[in-house]
């Protein structure tokens, strides 16, 4: 199977799971706007559990529930962070956001209650040995907290009003809680499940992770705004650093690149079996939206 | 130890690893804001998960981290609801609340990620059989979810709308939700940490939840606004339905007295070892903050 008729095998079974999962729920706007804030998106993170799994020899029907819990757990962070007191976007992959669809106290809920879902979803019986499953909920629990994605955000929010422009150092610590992250927690969780050494998909997931947020600011400095589905152009216009800021385009364009060659070197002891990994590296520095 | 003796106990070995655990998360803002958020409180969610071990053969050393969770996310819950899109409260226990200290933003992300360490907390070992902490983190993302206390929360902003006050089925289906789930929780977690039957404890946290609800509201409509530390009086201020509205002051008292009733009579298989809650029971209803 391509890296592309995978992917797409991968957001069929996470955004039927996440449904089913949701099925149960009622119908409060709480809800509504749950499943509004879970539907599309790239499923790359889903992508990197399913992946990652079957490499180590986990079939997908036991990795789909820890799939589907980084997609809620991404989704609750992406309500959260467009908030009028956060990044304050209105628009997210097209569509009006949460709390422009529904209102401020409904997008802060429904993202408490996405967290909460991520959770629960990684307690689901799948087969797996329940001290690997206790694994990835500790994990996931600190990709999540204070000194993950919460102390990203929070170096961001800081990073809008101070006086001095952050350095590639300060830029790199942001981004390592930020998305970093959650794309470790996604790479790492097959080799977890197996109960067998993670630190190669660790290398290949912080070399990925560091590309695509590049990625994304050369998005935002050049990108279309049409295809992207939310505004660009906004952190260069309010005087922000950026990666194309400290490096210039092109610089940014090879330091992405040379990430991606690391990314492939991490996984070459797997051999073929990592081809679609290795797709979804390059496929991270040559999207377009 | 007597119900205050152990209640003391409870809470200074709640607020110690608490403190503990938050030691090595640096010192930025929204760090500075969990600490400040788990800083005191009653803790009794706290005392139901330690005295309900005890109950069940669990020493305090192996339910401590379950209690500290349990507090950690009842934490979340305050700052979030105190937002100024949700109920919009500046006072909590006496001191201005997360967003009026720090701001709306560090107030989101301080909750979040106070979540994110509730869930922390219950991974980590503790010498309960795998199974049963992997049980304890399920319940607890269903109490917290959009079945449970975000529910609950969303109902309650829903009724400051609404055009017609909530009936006494629709307040007590709220109140299951916002602070019933977390007790019936906590009061469980015991039995769950032993492998045992949780049914008798979950009767008893039923009564203890709506009573410690109807309590609340007779503090709101008759409370001390110095000895609670928050505003009083803002529900009946603002034609909300509560259980003093719906059964008057008597009834209200009267109903409550009935429920600490059923939470004692629910304990009664497990003779004088369940003294601690059954004085809990009593404390919920007497308490004047």
């Amino acid at each position: 199977m391509s890296f592309s008729e995978r992917l797409a095998l991968v957001q069929e079974l996470v955004q039927r799971r996440l449904d089913h999962r949701m099925d149960g729920m009622g119908d409060e706007p709480v809800v509504q706007a749950m499943r509004y804030a879970v539907t599309g998106g790239k499923r790359l993170r889903a992508f990197l559990v399913m992946e990652g799994a079957a490499l180590h020899g986990i079939p997908d029907h036991q990795s789909l529930d820890a799939a589907a819990a980084i997609e809620a757990m991404h989704a609750y962070s992406l309500v959260h962070d467009d908030l009028p007191c956060m990044d304050d976007d209105d628009m997210r992959r097209g569509q009006p956001t949460v709390h422009v669809k529904w209102d401020e106290a409904t997008a802060v809920l429904a993202g408490d209650a996405l967290q909460a879902l991520a959770f629960d979803l990684l307690t689901h019986p799948s087969g797996v040995p329940e001290r690997a499953q206790l694994a990835l909920v500790a994990g996931m629990a600190h990709a999540a907290g204070a000194l993950g994605m919460v102390l990203g955000q929070a170096l961001d929010i800081a990073a809008e009003t101070a006086s001095v422009p952050l350095t590639l150092a300060e830029i790199e610590r942001l981004q390592q809680g930020k998305t970093g992250a959650l794309i470790n927690w996604a790479a790492t969780a097959g080799p977890v499940m197996a109960l067998t050494d993670p630190s190669p998909m660790r290398r290949y997931a912080t070399a990925l992770g560091l590309a695509f947020q590049i990625a994304d600011d050369i998005l935002d400095a050049t990108g279309d705004e049409a295809k992207i589905g939310k505004r660009v152009g906004k952190d260069a216009g309010a005087g922000k650093a950026t990666f194309v800021s400290l490096l210039g385009l092109e610089g940014a364009k090879a330091r992405a690149s040379g990430l991606v060659a690391e990314a492939e070197a991490a996984l070459s002891g797997y051999g073929a079996g990592a081809a679609n990994l290795i797709a979804a590296a390059r496929f991270v520095i040559a999207r377009d939206s």
